[in-house]
C-alpha cells in the first residue's frame, strides 16, 4: 500500500471560499487563479486515484445526481461508476494521474443529451418517441459519466484526459399514458452496440468542440444496462481510446465482461463450472453451520471464462455477539476451503440490524482477512 | 495474526447427526461419546477464541435468544457480551482456552432466574413486585450470559471455566397497569453494586450444586445496564474470580469503564479533554468535505481517563461511487491527522443505501486501513 499525501497549494494566498461546491475551474486552458487552494484527498491503495479537493471542500461533479435521480436500479449505477474506473486506469494509471469529477459536462447538458431529440431539444441524444408508423422506439441512452484526469505540474494540476461512460439500456421501460401500466421495450445486443457506437461519435464530436477538450486524448466506453429486476449490474462492451484532436472513433477495442448471480438459477449457467460447484458447496457447509438458515448469494464477474472477483453477501439471524464472532471465523476457513482461488472475494455478514462482519480476500492474496463490527 | 485449525474429531466414527442443533454433551464429566465429532471455528485474530463446532453445526448456547427477546436496548446486549469477553480474557487466555456457547444454564433456567420470585417461580432472582407499603420494587436483574471455557486434552476437550455475566438494570421500565404508561424506576448505582453482589453470590451458589461446575474456576462479571434511549451500551464494574469449590465470592475487583458518545452533550464531559476537541475538530473537517452534509457521531468507550476505543459512525448522501472512494481516502488522512492517536478505532461510513465504506486502526497500529463496498 503506497501513501501519498501530495498537498498542491495553488496560490500561497489561497482564502477559504465559504460558498460550499463553488470550486473554481482548474487552470488548463493557461488562465491563473489566485485564490483557488487545491489538495488531494491521498491515496489509501495503489488502485485508487486521488481527488481533487478545491479550498476544502471536494470537487464534486458538474452533473452530480443525475444518475441517481433517473436510473432505477442502482446497480447499475455502482456497476457502471466502477467499471468506468476500470477502463480508465488502463489508460490514465493511478500512480500518475489524478482523478477529478467531470467539471465539462454540466447537470443541464447531461439532462438535454439525456432527452429525446425533439424541436425544444435539438441536443437530445435519444430519438423521438414515436415513428411515423406509431411504433415506440425506446430511449437507448441511460446515463453519461465524465471522469477527468489530470497531471501534476509544478504548482499546478491540469487536464490530460477525459473517460467518458455511455450506458445503453438493454430495457426501456415506459408507459403509454400516465398512469398506465409500465411496458418493456427489450433492446437487442446488436442495437445496444449500433445504437451506442453511434451516440459515442456524436458525443465525441460534441466535446472536441469545446476548447479545453480538444487537445487531450478522450476514451468513450459503452456499457449495457441491465434490466431493472437484475440483481447485477450491467456491463461495459467496448472502449475507445481517441487521440488528440480526433473527432470521430476510429477503433473499438470490445470487453468481453459479464457479471452473474449465484446461485445460478436452473437452466442457466455461469462460464465455468468449477466455480458454481465451489460455492454451492460453501453455501450448503454454511448453511448446515447454525440452525437457522442463512441466506448465502454472491455477485460474481468474468472477463470470458475468468472470474474477475465476487461479492458474497450472508444473511443470517445472530443471537449473540459470539455467534458472530464463530460464525465469522468459520467463515474464513470455509470461505478458504470452498470459494474460488485466485480471484479477490468480499464476504459480507448482515442481520436485520445491518453489516455484523466481513471477509475480504484481495487479488494476489492467499489468505482472508476479516473484520467484526464491534459495540461499545 | 495466528492462525490456528485445530480439528479434534473425537471419535473416528462421527456420524453426521441431522437434526439441527442436536449437540451432545461435552465429555466433562467422563463419559465418553462415540458418535460425536468435534471440530472448532478457526481463528482469525489471536484476540478471538475459537468457538466449537459439533458435528457440523456451531454448538449454540442452551439458553439462546433469552437475551434478545428481553432487553429492549439492543446496544446493552452487544455491549454486555463484549464486555463480558473481555473479562474473560484476563483470566482464559485466547490462545490456551476454546470458547463454548453456555452448556449448562438451559433457557427455562435463565428465564425463571430472570422473573420475579413468587409462589410459582421460587427461583425468581428479582424481588416480588411490591412491597406491603404499595412502592414498586424494581426487577435488578435484567441479563444472564454463561460463556464455557474449554481445554484441549487428547482428544477430548473438557470444560476448565466458565464466566458468568449478570447485568442489572440502572433504570427499570414498567407499567402500573396493563396499556398503562411506561414508567421509570431509577436505581442508583450504590443498589445497583449491592442487588448485583447479592445476586452474584445466590448465583455462584447454585452453579456449585451442578456436578459439572463443582470444580472449575467461575468468574462472575457485574455490568450495569443504560437506559433504553442510551447510544451506548452500559459498563461493567466488578468481578470476581472464584476458584474451584469456592460457594461465596470473597473478592470483588473494581472495573472503571464508561461508555461516552461524542459529541458530547453540552453540560457533559468526556474524561479526557483532548479526545473530545480532537473529535470535534475531525467532525468539522468531514462536515466540510462535501456540500450536504454529514452526520458524524462516534462511540467512545474508556478505563478511567484512558480511551480503550473508538467506533466513528459517519452518515452522508453519496452521489456517485468516485465520491465514496474519495471521501474514504481523505477520511484516511484527516482520522489519522485528528482524531485520538494509540486507541483501537473503527469508522463505518453510511449512506442510506447502508455500509459504503469503513476505516480501522488496531491497537499499536499507526496507520488506517480502509475498505470499499464494491457492487459489480
Amino acid at each position: 500500500m503506497k501513501k501519498v499525501w501530495m498537498a498542491i497549494s495553488v496560490a500561497l494566498m489561497g482564502m477559504l471560499l465559504a460558498a460550499c461546491g463553488s470550486a473554481d475551474n482548474l487552470n488548463d486552458s493557461g488562465k491563473s487563479s489566485n485564490s483557488t487552494k487545491t489538495e488531494l484527498t491521498g491515496q489509501t491503495d495503489s488502485g485508487y486515484y486521488q481527488g481533487v479537493i478545491k479550498n476544502g471542500h471536494y470537487q464534486t461533479s458538474k452533473s452530480r445526481g443525475v444518475s441517481v435521480s433517473q436510473v432505477s436500479n442502482q446497480l447499475n449505477i455502482k456497476s457502471f461508476e466502477n467499471g468506468l474506473l476500470n477502463i480508465s486506469k488502463k489508460e490514465f494509471s493511478t500512480n500518475k494521474y489524478v482523478f477529478q469529477e467531470g467539471q465539462y459536462l454540466s447537470t443541464g447538458t447531461v439532462e438535454n443529451w439525456l432527452d429525446r431529440k425533439s424541436k425544444s431539444n435539438p441536443t437530445g441524444l435519444n430519438p423521438t418517441k414515436t415513428k411515423k408508423s406509431g411504433t415506440y422506439v425506446p430511449n437507448y441512452l441511460s446515463q453519461i459519466s465524465e471522469q477527468d484526469f489530470m497531471t501534476a505540474n509544478g504548482q499546478k494540476i491540469s487536464l490530460s484526459g477525459v473517460t467518458i461512460g455511455l450506458a445503453i439500456n438493454s430495457v426501456d421501460y415506459y408507459t403509454k399514458k400516465t398512469d398506465g401500466p409500465t411496458l418493456e421495450a427489450n433492446i437487442s445486443d446488436a442495437q445496444v452496440k449500433k445504437q451506442g457506437k453511434a451516440i459515442a461519435n456524436r458525443v465525441l464530436k460534441r466535446l472536441r468542440a469545446k476548447k479545453s477538450l480538444k487537445n487531450v486524448p478522450i476514451v468513450i466506453a459503452l456499457y449495457k444496462q441491465a434490466s431493472d429486476d437484475s440483481l447485477v449490474g450491467g456491463n461495459f462492451f467496448a472502449y475507445s481510446v481517441n487521440d488528440s484532436g480526433k473527432t470521430k472513433v476510429s477503433n473499438w477495442t470490445n470487453v468481453n465482461e459479464k457479471n452473474y448471480v449465484f446461485p445460478i438459477q436452473s437452466g442457466k449457467s455461469a462460464p465455468n463450472k468449477n466455480d458454481e460447484d465451489a460455492f454451492d458447496n460453501f453455501k450448503s457447509q454454511v448453511q448446515n453451520f447454525f440452525p437457522n438458515l442463512s441466506g448465502v448469494t454472491a455477485q460474481a464477474q468474468y472477463s470470458g471464462n475468468t472470474l474477475n472477483g465476487m461479492n458474497v453477501s450472508i444473511t443470517t439471524q445472530f443471537y449473540s455477539q459470539t455467534e458472530i464472532i464463530s460464525f465469522t471465523q468459520y467463515l474464513q476457513q470455509a470461505a478458504q476451503k470452498y470459494l474460488p482461488g485466485n480471484a479477490p472475494i468480499d464476504i459480507t455478514v448482515q442481520s436485520t440490524d445491518g453489516i455484523q462482519s466481513f471477509l475480504s480476500r484481495k487479488t494476489g492474496e492467499k489468505n482472508f482477512t476479516s473484520h467484526i463490527f464491534n459495540s461499545y
